[in-house]
């Protein structure tokens, strides 16, 4: 019988703290009937936010295309209606069948032209891969680009814990870079060339640098010239550059703006950086975490780096086709004169306004707590949460878990479920959480008031 | 930037034949106007089968809820109307969240009691993961298991691609055994015993043995004996055994019967040896491909393993949720009494009695063309076809590529787009084919003409 010693020692050492230990209590927790506030995941249907109307009547139309065939009196959009027909059209074996394995090749050709109109720059349908999701769009990347066990790519800290733990699984390694908190969470030259000098002394060999732009779990929009910045600095060091742009919609701040680091390389005339793009309808407005829906876009690789891509891609036959006809919905929304455009407006409006609300209300409201402060979330949908303990009564040393078990006191008093800094990275003697700012603007009042209760006595108590 | 020398050497060996270089120069006849045939690959919903009526209906409903709340006419059987209320009262949030890692409990219940009616036997529904399809629960599974770069698993030949190109990615070793072709493509155990003991002799490590049944691309269907008889030497090695069963709905010869391993497993009461089952709706009389819907059933492996598999598939979120709830309607379909039970019989029948008379047609007509012939397809949908070529004329050895030349030929004259035996593995001095027998009747008839002359075409041109 197989035990644990049998079992390979990357998937062992692979680490995904959003779904870990203090999850799995919160889950006991709430199964004996205590009331959870689950903020450690960027799930926004398990809160109120609805999905979006025009995506789901399309979807329902062609899953079950015998409906096109009846009379359907006004339960669906009329424009809903012709996108569906229109879909079947270019596809007539419909949803059931598997696809083509970079995906379907008009849904390829849409994600190239939305991705064309919204940074004004040429873009190739062939150098698109549509997936499931944008992490299995970076494990592809990632488990490609490995080739031994020095090579190593360049994660931020704090870094989204999937490209640590799909590195791992890899047999590649981390190199840690951290992000300057002092300044939004921008990337810092000086810190991504130690980093850099530092593995290169140590013997490894850097094969890319990954960006989350805007950032999980920063909650930081990166300005252009912080991109140019990258760009020159993956340029010098033969460095391919892995985007994650999936929250990309997620902008709220007033002097925050979305740039992608495929416009800003055109922009540049660069064109010896390889890019590898995540996007995803996971986030934004969308929340379609469920339907495993995503792209990869790739720039500057030669066309045999693609093929092998593709065929990696192939060995598990194509990303779901539902998944892929709502990457299609989401770069085909309802345009101004379509039947659907004003709940489409209405609804896009109405989830947008209430997160930049929220993510206005936490980031004043946490800094009002002593021992207690936050980088205003300027885009995505978490906070990255700095907590202040007196070092003379607690270690907050690299790898003491202080967060961990302050995070997990947090759970057992409050009911709020976060996530422990540490499962991300942070500085040595620094302590952090990051939060999701989802659940409805009442809960976050409230959670904001439980977490400054919560951590006066926390601090008493020590 | 990056080149083709950068990327893992994993990744470049592994090969996928079913959608390898004859697929491609297919595409690229089509577009010049050819009409193909594609034989290729296990794809029902890309001919005449059409999915089934109430799997369909439901996904439908729980893709756009609010229908739910409308007057719905007679667009719908009260039954799916009734099966949608309940998902959606199981699961509020929808199909748009995230759901848990090893996915939605109710469902891995429902799989649980499916597997325990079909087999009469105890089932845990904390041993089953669900899955994108049943290739990621293999990939999933391999990966786990595979320590270091001497390990190997037992995998037949001929074997489906998936197996072995999943195994190069995750540094594991193919160690080959042959399926007896003289004897229905059963398993031999003095051939296993002499592939085991060559891995051994060469340092190998056997951690699994792979069998597909209902047989991939052999159409056979193993009987209890040879399942038994497989137990006890996966016993005696200290072996895993990854059973493959998505065809077990797929039995056409009156003379087979399909028996899952956790069932004859169960009989020997055997309780030592670690059972990793493959189940899927991609095959059956669903075809339900593009949905990606699978599950993994897990039996003999300790909690802190199959926690490992959970976290494994943790760093992937989950697999996509809608194709969970297909796998839900695959496990509880509709039962006597329900509105929609008349219509599902109607359509289940008319699929698996077309492809019953497709196996036959196929098997009788090949065996009538000579130089070709073919072991009855009992079960799945293929026909692994042998093709006699002049050995003085034709070098057949193993690496020849003789079975490429004929297959590519057989492309360019007729259309016939099939997958040459090295795809899969062959005894050396042997060529086959796999061809599935999914196109139409007529088409299969018309098929079986244009090989018949080309292969004597291709015999007198030699």
């Amino acid at each position: 019988m197989i035990n644990y010693n049998n079992l390979s020692q990357r998937l062992i050492d692979a680490e995904y703290a959003v779904r870990g230990k203090i999850v799995t209590r919160a889950q006991e927790l709430e199964k004996q009937g205590k009331k959870i506030t689950y903020c450690n995941i960027g799930n926004p249907h398990t809160f109120a936010q609805k999905p979006m109307s025009y995506v789901r009547e399309v979807l329902s139309l062609i899953e079950y295309p015998n409906l096109l065939t009846q009379d359907l009196g006004s339960l669906f959009h009329s424009d809903s209606i012709d996108h569906a027909k229109y879909i079947l059209k270019q596809m007539p074996e419909g949803v059931g069948a598997y696809s083509a394995s970079a995906g379907v090749e008009f849904v390829r050709k849409a994600v190239a032209e939305f991705i064309a109109k919204r940074d004004n720059i040429p873009v190739n349908h062939d150098r698109i891969i549509l997936t499931e999701g944008a992490s299995r769009a970076a494990q592809l990347v990632i488990a490609a680009i490995i080739k031994n066990q020095n090579d190593g790519i360049l994660l931020p800290i704090p870094q989204y814990p999937m490209y640590s733990a799909s590195l791992t699984l890899a047999g590649g390694l981390s190199i840690g870079y951290y992000l300057d908190e002092e300044n939004h969470w921008q990337l810092n030259e000086d810190i991504l060339r130690e980093s850099y000098s530092l593995a290169r002394l140590n013997k490894l060999n850097p094969v890319a640098i990954t960006v989350i732009n805007p950032g999980n779990p920063t909650g930081a929009v990166l300005s252009y010239e912080n991109i140019k910045m990258i760009i020159n600095f993956a340029r010098k060091h033969n460095l391919s550059i892995l985007a994650d742009e999936v929250y990309q919609e997620n902008i709220y701040s007033k002097n925050s703006k979305f740039y992608s680091f495929a416009k800003v390389m055109h922009d540049m005339q660069v064109d010896d950086v390889s890019l590898f793009s995540f996007h995803s309808m996971s986030k934004g407005f969308f929340g379609e975490c469920g339907h495993r829906s995503g792209y990869l876009e790739v720039r500057n690789v030669p066309d045999d780096v693609f093929a092998q891509l593709v065929k990696f891609q192939s060995i598990n036959l194509c990303a779901n086709v539902l998944g892929q006809m709502a990457t299609y919905m989401m770069v085909t929304p309802p345009q101004e004169g379509d039947a659907s455009y004003g709940l489409y407006i209405q609804e896009r409006t109405a989830i947008l306004d209430d997160l930049r609300e929220k993510s206005i209300i936490i980031g004043n409201e946490l800094n009002n707590i002593d021992g207690i402060s936050v980088n205003m979330p300027e885009g995505a949908m978490y906070a990255f949460v700095k907590i202040a303990l007196p070092a003379n009564k607690v270690n907050t040393s690299l790898g003491s878990k202080a967060d961990v078990k302050y995070c997990m006191e947090l759970l057992e008093k409050t009911g709020l479920c976060v996530v422990p800094g540490s499962g991300f990275g942070q500085l040595p003697n620094t302590l952090h959480f990051r939060t999701t700012f989802l659940p409805p603007r009442e809960q976050i009042i409230e959670m904001v008031k439980k977490l400054s209760a919560f951590h006066q006595e926390y601090i008493a108590a020590l």
